[in-house]
């Protein structure tokens, strides 16, 4: 399914499916109305940005917590020039069922609407908008996993080929109209095309990079608590309200009854994703445990709305309750399950992107009679495997030229003394307890 | 007056009153538009939710953060299952002037808007939507006065009940188009409905509860200072801006001139109610105590807002601003008082939400003519009565089967460190510090 | 230009220049959308509050983080209600090419419109209400520059004068139609007009305050690290998420074609200013310092959004780019060159606001061509001679009346114990560190 050119086209593809009568012509209300959707969910996204950044800031130490911060935000605005730059047409441009799409400068061409010609059905700017924000939550997902023991120039040209080069690539596969969507491929919001990548290079990058100092010691999994759980909090909650806009935003259109009540469905189920998963992470820690864990219920939220992302348009609202609280379980399973590979991931960010983005995705055909399991297994593995590869290449390269682990003295210190030279907190947490650990 | 049912009867009961002229029949641009006000709007709500948790996060003791956190975004989880698997049909579905609708799992209906149908006004996803992050803020307000000696399930249970049958049942009075709309109580976005109910269950678990050890000694209060005062202030400019969506989204349209106008009227008026509360209690502050206060002076704007939400689209601008500071003078004069009575609201909770609901309620009526005092004064008691039962009904029975309180060891050393098992901020914060109290 | 009066007379004026085709008519839809867009921008804007507050509380330093909280969260109500009794009047009432307007409270007028007229092109009151939170972001720029020694009462005092008097007159100059708009100046949302404002009344009180005790001693400038640099980049995040409304929203229509798609190239613009911005700041602080620092990255990001807010709609990508990037740069250079003058700013905010802002209004040229440097540099010039002498004359008014600088004692102290009794992080952050400084 395209997750671009013309709304017409979209309409052609994605309605049927849904059962959705036939939309009338696009008018210049449509238009701006799909315009303005495009906006206003695109800044929801901006702020998961944020949300990401509050969230692995509370969960590393304190000694490491300025770095994150600015990796966040470097990040952020990396993915914007470069997405401008050359991964929109890459993703977008003349892709024709393939897998690629053309090189060059992103430019608005909206002369057709000025003309009075509505049919690509909102303005150019608009939707690269909404496009650009989704290529940074893929990057944002991947600091969280490799926190506290990357380089932060080697992250930051990491990020600049992802955004720029690998995410637009696969992302050309479905939503530019190439091969997978030829195919039948289905990922509403991008469960696989967003997530799972994400995943997928802070997964390829963490075993790279191996674990941080004294994490895995004696064959025991030493527990590394988050600085701020308040922030980890607030993280969360910022990127549940932003999904809204990720997920009621990739209805692509507001501008017709049948977009506006396809945008409500995907609110609710969206929202109850996230409480399914909650609620699934909280009973299986008190079942398993015998005591909940906040940085885990948090996680539990953010599995669900993982889960969802990929068909939330589709279910009832007990069936996303269901495919979040799957979620929840798998998250809860997961953690420990990366901790028992030795693969240390700071945030927890592979159990919940890349473990619920591949669940959400298979997930996809159970209320979609027109998904099918297998295309959706087909396109999990393919963006997985184009993934692994390309991000295995510039992780690898870099750590061959200008490596990418911090020095051993860095990652005892952290990284703020050393690298950023100064503390997030520096008139508290600071002393013996910051470096506690290893 | 309906805060659902189709959008021409609440036009035919609301309007007239505000001297706005009748509307036109629904289109489908009004029909998207209302849809797409209730699911921003609803965000905004949402929103609220981080609003408390980061309010309540900053006014407890280090000791007690984790698990306020945990208790406020697991309650929103919980109130959208339950208020989607029986709260909202309770509330909306079948009232017709009765005390109480139907029981049933909620399932949207827009067959006939899809079939060219537009008079319901917007999406039924849209309008639950709405109306969950608003039962979602009603459990919110609990968890502020209870917290610091509250167990966590026995809390999530309350938590369950009052969003998927208390608030449910006296919400049908009114917004259901139950008897207390029949006769004419006025309660715009719920002051009563929404905050009063909040504040009566808080107050009610607060007397069951007891206070908290170490803050009523030998006849003197012992002031216990929240623990990050940023995170408080960071909650209050979030419920602010959230309570843009509160009531702005409450006037259940957009798609119509005067709809939109009236939507304006009620921005402006929300924000300078809150603009006037927090004026006032920072002037009582100074008078009174010859310092100001950050953590009164926050709550001085929420008792603004509080106050204005029954009936923010009635007043003039300089209305708006004495109902706020009204409600900013009282809440100055209620933290005190509750301490008197030796009820212990950590975070004064009961001082804005339950006096000022009541008096925002009972304003009502200087600016709207067709609002009647007597008829207010009733809704207000009728409330209080019904959620003082019902919640003191639940409170006890978990007090007497699973206990609701935490063991006095708990107590001094935190649930954090007992119920969760991590602190918010492990490498700072701890110490004596935590428990100097009691 | 405009930033008021009739759509009608904003689109004779503003739209040829943007090479945008004439509009159609307004509409009841477009009058809708129109006010929508005031409502939602105004909403994002009021946002912006919340992010001075957590960027400034997380440059100073413990001892003084309730006080600035407070600043900021009284200044805005200050605002919203001196905006409401006087300013807005002045600002737009009666200018008619003059310098002032008129004295009186303002009351909103939608009489026209509920009648069937809809050519003002919004409701009144949504149009205030996106002015006043204009008002309100001027005021925030001022607290974090004279932050750590300035008394609480004395700079709500200036807040009051400076929201009600100096911000509006000398925005009566451009956007309430006076003299400095017939000549052709140009700032789009107000690089000048709100954050140059900001500088040049921080500016005046930074040099009539004096330093810091401590911060400049024996020729050497002391680095005093803010105490909380997570709450420095969330307040990063809010303020950069906010600008998509207070530029998008400075479109003032979104109900037509060309309204939507100039509301698109505004947000991307905004974005990509912001990107260079900060990309420019990284890169100069490791050539220049070898070493990267996250306070600058995070006005380097700052430092984009002023310098692209007086032309967001004109320039292509790259040049948004470029222009945000000599933002970043200027910011690292101007904050040591602050320094060197031993003006003591606390958190920057002259480098971005005023620095920048002087930046992007003399930019606009480059890409508009109705636009003449000329003019620009005369009304950088304007505003700035007026603020300055405005605001020193009440700047020093209160200092020979009320003083303005706490006591010695008080700054060794701070602010939170002295003046407000309570401090925010009173478990953790004491001791020797908070005092070491001086």
């Amino acid at each position: 399914m395209f997750k671009k050119l013309s709304l017409a086209m979209v309409s052609l593809l994605l309605l049927p499916s849904l059962g959705l009568a036939e939309e009338a012509p696009t008018t210049d209300v449509t238009y701006i109305l799909n315009t303005f959707s495009f906006l206003l969910s695109g800044a929801l996204v901006m702020w998961m940005a944020a949300g990401f950044a509050m969230l692995e800031s509370g969960l590393v130490r304190t000694k490491n917590v300025s770095i994150i911060c600015l990796k966040n935000i470097a990040l952020f605005a990396i993915a914007g020039v470069l997405y401008n730059v050359i991964g929109y047409n890459l993703m977008y441009s003349g892709v024709d069922g393939g897998w690629i799409g053309s090189l060059g400068l992103w430019v608005a061409d909206d002369a057709a609407a000025k003309g009075g010609d509505f049919s690509l059905g909102y303005s150019a700017g608009s939707d690269w908008f909404f496009q650009m924000v989704f290529v940074a939550t893929a990057a944002s997902v991947v600091s969280g996993t490799v926190a506290e023991r990357i380089k932060l120039w080697p992250f930051l040209i990491f990020c600049a080929v992802l955004t720029g080069i690998i995410y637009p690539i696969q992302g050309s596969w479905t939503w530019g109209g190439g091969w997978l969507s030829e195919m039948g491929f289905s990922d509403y919001a991008g469960s696989s095309i967003v997530h799972s990548v994400g995943g997928w290079s802070a997964l390829t990058g963490a075993i790279i990079l191996g674990a941080r100092k004294g994490k895995y010691k004696d064959g025991r999994v030493i527990p590394i608590p988050g600085s701020n759980l308040t922030l980890a909090t607030l993280g969360t909650f910022i990127l549940w309200m932003g999904w809204f806009g990720f997920n009621g935003g990739s209805a692509l259109a507001l501008g017709t009854v049948d977009a506006a009540i396809e945008q409500s469905t995907v609110y609710i189920n969206t929202n109850l994703g996230a409480c399914g998963g909650l609620i699934a992470a909280l009973i299986m820690l008190q079942l398993l445990y015998k005591k909940v864990d906040l940085t885990m219920t948090l996680n539990g939220a953010l599995a669900g709305l993982v889960s969802i992302t990929a068909g939330p348009a589709a279910p009832s609202s007990i069936g996303a309750i269901l495919i979040g609280a799957v979620g929840g379980i798998l998250v809860v399973l997961a953690v420990p399950f990366f901790d028992k590979l030795k693969i240390d991931d700071v945030v927890g960010a592979l159990s919940v992107h890349l473990v619920c983005g591949i669940w959400g995705t298979l997930a996809v055909p159970i209320f979609d009679s027109e998904a099918s399991f297998l295309v959706q297994l087909l396109g999990v593995a393919a963006i997985g495997a184009f993934v692994i590869v390309c991000s295995a290449i510039v992780w690898l390269v870099l750590k061959y030229t200008v490596g990418i682990r911090v020095s051993e003295e860095e990652e005892y210190a952290g990284s703020d003394a050393i690298e950023i030279g100064v503390e997030a907190y520096p008139e508290f947490g600071r002393g013996s307890s910051s470096m506690r650990i290893g």
